[in-house]
């Protein structure tokens, strides 16, 4: 039967509640056993104990009472949860990165929760350390990292994990000048000016540490890097992000020491992504001043668009830098949004597949229909560079469908981590030793390694189990993304084939904006006539309100999405192109620099069936027809109170 | 009935699943109901959509195997959860600061994660951000900030929460230096020396801000704080913290840029307080050198002996260095322990008793009984003093009695926020003024004013829902804590009166640490004759193997601690009374410089009542003497064995 399970195939709607809580039975049972056993585990605890709580205390009216009073809240709570909640769970939502989470993972939290776990330390969480140390490597060996030298760990979200990297590359980048501080260490960088110390690379660096433990004046060192010595203003280069960065980039520079101003925005191209054109003037423009680059970002799937940089260039960029010019940076990838769509390259072996096998694959496993294409080449080597980065922000609670709050962070090279761990560097090594070569593990103190301190187990749980049950492979997590992947692209297709709506004589067309390096589509009304940017902005800022929870009770809404501006100071020039699409004329664009956009993360796994998804996209079609009458309603009414009051 | 359950009061015991699931019949109905009412919110929602996942799709092989697979992983986990989880929910666990956690809280978790709410931004958890907001005033009113003016929310812990304490007061340090950078706002503080520019007090700093803001030059000003130029090395003056604190300090210093270097650690005293006249002379030398004093941190509950540092004497110092040297600092506040205490002082209306009517109250009330007198003066007056605090870290996740991870942060002058705060300056404001004006909320957005994104709203709902069932007062929360009180000094006391436990004509007595400042309990067995303090060390090192889970499965393990080290490094000579009191000599510490004790948070409320723990106490001395036996017979069995080789 075991066996049978491993051949077995995963099936999708199968992982889900599903949106119409079509596996309540099954849910609710594995809740009531989460539940039950964890209550088991404490009455069989020392059965010998006394009492301490007896019948008699509860009933009391005072335990009534309190239990009523419990009762009561929930009662509020639940109303108010059930009143404002937004409804991820349905296909009637395509907004932010938010379906359906799995089963398996709200399950698994629930169950460790009873026990409470703190992955602080292993000493308060036996159970569940080592299940985020496990999950960690799953994520390393998705992105093709060694897990011999790799690590991952879960951050509260991609926020502080981005953090992390910038706090690792950071710290190794202030080694070298710290090693110049000690008379001991001195010889094993002399010679070398403060330029090329500042551009050693991070394998360089990391071989040092090496070198400094085996002489045991690593920790001395240590202190005088800038983690015992504070910042030096400006010393430590620029970091490159693109411009279409999550803005907790900013937030991460400050919170350094860095400073805002250190960032150096890299400009996108006309398909959102880096323009590498650009990226690679803007580094040998650095190296010629002589700046040090501290680090460059690459994001893999954009928060507006899901632009999927190009990787590979970065890292081809990294290695003609240290071979033209001896300067080599950090590479970090911001792939909070899109880092798992990397199971979609692995097959059940994790071998990342070859391109030509890939498109076979999704046809033979029919993850994709044989007239679908997906992912781009240069998407796919995106995906396939993962493993040369140093390390890397992914989100379980983004397209992991795990509940918040999960996010994570890999590094390619554990060794980093003494650069920040508070404990002697030793520790953590010799642990992650010893649980490799015995299963068993001593004290791990996670919170001594990572930004965070305490942490819940509960969510290494879930991130756990969720992988033991969707593979981090093409037939696993694989076949839940795709089918997010594939309606994302069938309604592109459907919107670009879509007749012009026809309210009281106005004509409202509706234009999205080209396939998406993954399943986040952007896409706007616009009505026939107007030339006016300015008003097309208002049109689709009032749409987004109707489909929002600021239209009120997000429950009784018809569709629910999101939005966002593409604006000149993210994006350049560049969604010029999309203007023209709309047939604006450039000057508006010039005026404006900014257009309003409706955004929608297609992450449902309900619409994969083209059956479905017909049905759906005729509904959808009734919606926004329904959405712009009531705006041209919304129009008439103001119009006409406004004639009122001009008579 | 509403209005009954008003006056009705708090019964302890019904607010926890208990140690043998005494409340399981009411846990299990509720979380049913937590579930199926999400359930059916799913269910009703659109009930005019088509099916998408059929019965005939559901009764599939490869559905069914899905289930079954999933099943199967939990029942993995279940058993690892069962196998090497530590039992919190025991009175037989005393050691780090866990008991068991409240139901409803547990509840709200559950029930609001099946919403799996985001708290990063409004939009993505109408109904919990507001939660949040909400929860985090309530611990502003208990610390006695005026929750017109000031602002909490919730982090993943307290380490997080000590991060953006020192952010914010790090941030406020360079706003004057940024002031005399821009020519349109120089006139504000022309005249001022650097030095003086330096030591402003934090409200002088704030109102410049809102003239910042009157000449709308504040976001330009704010990107010429350290925010937008980063931290120049060593400038920012120094961070005083005691060397008790916990080890997110050290962390900190590195995280911000601001360097280990220039934390200055202020001793303990005898009672493992900061000593308040070191503290003061290291105050005056630094003014007289010239050097900022970046913040003052006091500890509210050290991690090791829970001593609660005097944050009145923290307070008057700061108002005596701005009268005499027109000198002043920040002052934060690390509660992450005892922060919920303070609910112990305060009645239903939120007034922060009277001594005098504190204990009367504790007695009339039965949180103590009559012999009892709780708290020691000094550490009243800390309590009171914490309104005086800039910013407090508090944690839930500790004495809250709330599942993992949840710390908080509360700042009394949310003003402050904007010098963190992502978004333009206004916004936030704005949005509190209209929720507090119509109760009903714009697009807050959490993600933008503090340290984290992403975040669970789900430990909102938890945190909020035990606020509502447990009053942060004297009779909510109160009694609560008051339970482990009360515990923790019967504990000492018995400790005092122990007899030694004879073991094979060994004797070993069992020594207490003088009753603690709140619960946290510090005690070591010795053996009589034995003059060595390593040996004394070795002894308890072994205990506390054998007491917790290194021993192997906790569940079968009848008694459970968590120990430390009390070393010269971070308590001076402080130790040598405990060891005067073992009746070591002063040589022996003078050699070893440390005295490994064993340390027992006792949070459990199971035991308050006496007669409950004259039976907790005869059996505990049982395992006590068991313990002992079995470290004898070790000892004695490596004697064999050692004089088998020998021969």
């Amino acid at each position: 039967m075991i066996n049978n399970f491993k051949n077995s195939k995963i099936n999708v709607d199968a992982l889900f509640l599903g949106p119409k809580s079509e596996n309540a039975v099954f849910f609710k049972e594995m809740m009531e056993y989460s539940v039950s056993e964890h209550m088991h585990w404490r009455s069989s605890y020392h059965p010998e104990d006394p009492d301490l709580i007896s019948t008699v205390d509860r009933y009391a009216p005072e335990y009534r009472d309190t239990l009523y009073r419990t009762e009561g809240i929930l009662n509020q709570l639940s109303s108010k949860l059930k009143t404002t909640s937004v409804p991820w769970f349905s296909p009637r939502y395509m907004g932010h990165m938010n379906a359906d989470t799995l089963m398996i993972s709200n399950l698994a939290y629930v169950m460790a929760m009873m026990y409470n776990p703190n992955n602080c330390a292993q000493e308060s969480s036996p159970t569940t350390t080592v299940l985020e140390i496990e999950a960690g490597l799953d994520l390393c060996a998705m992105f093709g990292y060694d897990v011999q030298h790799a690590w991952g760990h879960i951050t509260s979200g991609g926020t502080v994990a981005n953090y992390e990297g910038l706090w690792v590359a950071r710290n190794i980048k202030t080694l070298p000048l710290a090693i110049m501080q000690h008379p001991k260490s001195q010889y094993l960088l002399k010679d070398k000016t403060e330029k090329e110390l500042l551009n050693l690379s991070v394998s360089a660096v990391l071989d040092l540490i090496d070198e400094l433990k085996k002489q045991q004046i690593f920790e001395e060192i240590r202190y005088l890097t800038c983690r015992g010595v504070g910042i030096e203003q400006g010393k430590l280069g620029k970091l490159l992000v693109p411009q279409s960065k999550h803005y907790s980039w900013m937030k991460a520079m400050d919170i350094l020491g860095l400073g805002q101003q250190n960032i150096v925005q890299l400009p996108v191209d006309a398909s959102y992504r880096t323009d590498v054109r650009k990226m690679r003037e803007t580094v040998f423009t650095l190296i010629e001043q002589g700046e040090p680059i501290l680090a460059v970002v690459a994001v893999v799937g954009t928060t507006e668009t899901g632009a999927i940089d190009n990787v590979r260039e970065v890292i081809e960029l990294r290695r003609e830098c240290e071979q033209r010019f001896g300067v080599s940076f950090y590479v970090h990838i911001d792939a909070a949004y899109a880092g798992y769509a990397c199971a979609m390259f692995r097959d059940e072996e994790n071998q990342f597949m070859e391109y030509e096998n890939l498109l076979q694959c999704y046809h033979s496993e029919g993850l994709f229909p044989e007239n679908m294409v997906w992912p781009k080449r240069d998407v796919y080597e995106s995906f396939k560079a993962l493993s040369q980065a140093d390390s890397i922000t992914v989100d379980p609670h983004k397209v992991g469908f795990i509940p918040y709050a999960a996010g994570a962070i890999c590094m390619k090279d554990k060794r980093i981590v003494d650069l920040v761990s508070y404990h002697a560097a030793y520790v953590f090594e010799e642990v992650q030793e010893k649980q490799r070569k015995t299963e068993k593990t001593q004290n791990v103190l996670l919170g001594s390694s990572i930004m965070e301190g305490s942490k819940a187990g509960a969510t290494a749980a879930a991130v756990w189990a969720a992988h033991r049950l969707v593979p981090l492979n093409v037939l696993g997590y694989g076949k839940v993304i795709a089918a997010g992947v594939i309606t994302a692209n069938w309604m592109i297709d459907k919107i670009n084939q879509c007749e012009p709506f026809i309210i009281e004589e106005r004509q409202f067309s509706i234009i999205a904006m080209p396939t998406p390096d993954f399943h986040m589509i952007n896409f706007m009304f616009r009505e026939i006539g107007n030339t006016s940017l300015e008003k097309q902005n208002q049109l689709n800022k009032r749409l987004y309100e109707l489909c929002s929870y600021a239209a009120g009770r997000s429950y009784s809404n018809d569709f629910l999405t999101s939005s966002t501006s593409l604006t000149y100071e993210e994006y350049g020039d560049n969604p010029l192109n999309l203007c023209r699409d709309a047939q604006f004329s450039d000057s508006e664009w010039h005026k404006v620099r900014s257009i309003y956009v409706l955004r929608a993360a297609v992450m449902t796994h309900c619409l994969r069936d083209r059956a479905h998804f017909e049905t759906y996209w005729a509904e959808l079609k009734n919606i926004f027809e329904d959405k712009l009458q009531q705006l041209i309603n919304e129009e008439n009414k103001l119009n006409h109170s406004n004639y009122k009051i001009n008579i």
